[in-house]
């Protein structure tokens, strides 16, 4: 079933930019303000279509400052790589219209179409699930998302073959396509005809059409962006708080026992973490002091800093805040970069976003499943998640705190918001515990680990990396 | 001559790591601020020096959220990439500290060192004048870097290869180096003389006090960011505004010689850039109105917008200020963008900050070398860059504005801002004058086109760049 298209008429040029032009200005004006916006055009379609020709004309109907187009050359879907990977830097901020062509459909179609080693049919729909997921994603985080295909009937693709001036061949081809083939041309049909169904399609015939068709529905989209849910819906469930978060107990070890285990697991794990052909993302959460930096020195101490990063996670950037909140996770995990720890994460977004309000309840509320679908595709392309929650008992917070406050190079791991995030210790508990219950899952679990004696703690984080490293 | 080295003494660990953090915390605080600084720390020098271990070191004693710490594998130097390209995203914002390794110096080691073609003598020469002239571009923008060499005699290396535990040799590697080879770590040992006189060259046989004198030498450097000078020098000597600006004349071309011309120009300047094998930049400058959007359209006419980019350039983000002003062109030009069409560009820092009072004169005075330095970078490393100013006269801008304000879809083309630059009109020109006169350079030459008449412009815009292009 198609989408349904409206009633088309060609509108006078001068109106038709006039009016696409105070769209954008619309759109743009919406930075920052609570009902932002943003646009992302995804552009795919059969060869000599025009899609090229329809972008240039919208280019030149509206602001071009204001509507940046992106365009590689297109890639296959990998195994290694989520496939947001190479575009997630070009996802729109607040405001902004991208549009993109040479996007995950062009990567997917053309891993399906290429002669050696195609993916096969269920790759092709796990592949479109995870994308269509992706975009809702998007779209419930302001971010817009429409999507055109121009299509060319076999007939006229044909005719445009003959016709086509020799000298403009050399891009118009996809790895592995030859647009003469029509087995492949019906092929390629059978396939798209897979996703486009909420679409718009735009047979691409008439040039003047096209570009008006295109033109107008990227107007409509942006005269009409749509309203997402931003209530939240019934009545929360919150989760039991886990006896081993209220009553965080473990057994003090001698230094005599601890030290040499401590030196053995370290090199371990660093063998393990290096010899693993997948990429490794070691998250830390936990209150304040509750020894996340200590952990983190040991499971890097037989590394070299060349071969890991490890990012500090703190309230994010005014650019970042003009973009999803997962925005900021998706630029930084780059699949070169075998080895990152996290000292506080994504999950920031339903603990203290939650805690202290900076959101609504529908938004983290929504946290939950975007933060498993990200996770589960990174799990999918050959990335392995621990995520360890530290906890600490209030009393020895306490103690913590007062030592930190009292040792001069300490002092600056200290501050008022610690404290004021302790009045808040039950908030916290409630939260954490509404994150184990919603995101420990198979492919990514959580590991609570005690942390009132740090030496203890510190071995059992080595443990259960070692242990997820190798279970799988 | 080796850089003198201070008097050392090891200091109280705690006294240190408290010393160092206070000095973070007051970097941090010159964000934003007039006397705004960043710090960037290259590490380079022998293997198994310890490099690694002193940075682990160091980011133990600071605050390590507030220490970045970059280390990609080391590539090669290449002719077809800036020396700085795959590192300008890590160059610190106000108030960063970033450790580097795997730096440009590491891959220009690398690239004399390789057995297989490595770069001769007066490539590397060029090579590390580039650099250091680079260097102190970035000092100038508040960036200070500081290098520090670790070194190893050739007795102890090769007592710390024999010591090595055999699971930890896999990244202790450089292409093509043999560290048992004495020729080879001689040759490096005398390479790396040639321009380590600014250095901090440490021995670091003992480990304890590499790891102080590293700290310690850091330490100094945040304490004593030095002043770069921010006075402009003596009497700006105001270059003569060409004739050509003054009054631009063309003569009208009658639209049925001018159309079909244009047409073949367009494909032929399509093909051209196509087919070049370097990266094609072309850049527009000019009062308002004088067609810059208009001569991009026939440019990129027979271009697909996959094969091009267009950048228009207004003011910085509030992220891109706290960055030197050519930052945010550093980390847009990409060597695998081919053609990069920019609608007003770095010379905005010489022509619209400068008439506005936005910047001292000493930066803009500044401005021109640091301009001429970064394109002769680049068309050394194969890139061509086409720089058009475009000429209109006042009454003819006036005549537009009009227009403008009078036509609904190109309203928004007209805006206040324009009619207080129209006002300035003199100042402009001065500024322009001065362009000319300092960068209008073999390698990157200025091409003046008067533009009253729309449709000569074009053409003689696309007959500039064709000719650009073919004379190299």
């Amino acid at each position: 079933m198609q989408m349904e298209q409206p009633q088309f008429q060609l509108m006078d040029e001068d109106q038709l930019s006039a009016e696409l032009i105070d769209a954008q200005y619309d759109l743009r004006k919406t930075r920052g303000q609570k009902n932002a916006k943003s646009l992302l055009i995804l552009v795919n379609g059969i060869e000599l279509a025009g899609k090229g020709e329809a972008v240039k004309q919208l280019r030149e109907w509206v602001d071009p400052r204001y509507l940046r187009v992106k365009a590689d050359e297109p890639q296959a879907v990998s195994p290694k790589q989520v496939f947001w990977q190479p575009y997630a830097q070009f996802i729109p901020a607040e405001g902004q219209i991208v549009v993109l062509f040479g996007n995950w459909y062009t990567d997917l179609l053309n891993s399906a179409m290429r002669v050696s080693d195609p993916i096969n049919e269920a790759q092709f729909n796990e592949y479109l699930k995870e994308m269509q997921d992706f975009e809702q994603d998007l779209k419930n985080n302001h971010v817009d998302v429409v999507k055109v295909w121009f299509n060319l009937s076999w007939k006229d693709l044909q005719k445009r073959l003959k016709a086509m001036d020799p000298s403009e061949t050399h891009w118009h081809q996809m790895q592995g396509v030859d647009w003469r083939n029509r087995k492949q041309y019906e092929n390629l049909q059978r396939l798209r005809q897979r996703f486009t169904e909420d679409w718009f399609v735009i047979d691409s015939k008439n040039e003047k059409w096209r570009d008006q068709q295109f033109a107008q529905y990227v107007l409509n989209a942006m005269e009409n962006c749509p309203e997402h849910r931003v209530r939240a819906s019934g009545k929360w469930k919150q989760a039991k708080i886990p006896e081993q978060l209220k009553h965080p107990a473990n057994t003090r070890a001698a230094p005599e026992e601890y030290k040499p285990e401590l030196k053995k697991l370290s090199a371990k794990v660093a063998q393990a973490m290096r010899s693993d052909p997948r990429n490794v993302v070691i998250l830390f959460e936990g209150m304040d002091a509750a020894g996340k930096g200590g952990a983190i020195k040991r499971i890097v101490k037989k590394l070299d800093p060349r071969e890991y990063e490890i990012y500090s996670i703190s309230a994010p950037e005014t650019y970042e805040h003009s973009h999803p909140y997962l925005w900021r996770f998706w630029t930084k995990l780059q699949t070169d970069d075998d080895i990152c720890i996290f000292d506080r994460s994504w999950y920031g977004r339903v603990l203290v976003e939650r805690v202290e309000r900076l959101i609504s309840a529908a938004e983290w509320q929504r946290a939950y499943g975007e933060i498993n679908r990200f996770e589960q595709s990174l799990v999918k392309h050959q990335t392995v998640i621990v995520k360890i929650w530290l906890a600490i008992s209030k009393d020895e917070q306490a103690v913590r705190f007062k030592a930190r406050e009292e040792t001069p190079h300490k002092r600056f791991k200290i501050t008022d918001e610690d404290w004021r995030n302790r009045a808040r210790w039950d908030d916290y508990l409630k939260a954490a515990a509404d994150v184990f219950e919603r995101t420990s899952t198979d492919y990514a679990p959580w590991h609570i680990i005690a942390t009132d004696d740090k030496n203890t703690a510190r071995v059992e984080v080595l443990k259960v990396i070692l242990k997820q490293l190798q279970a799988e």
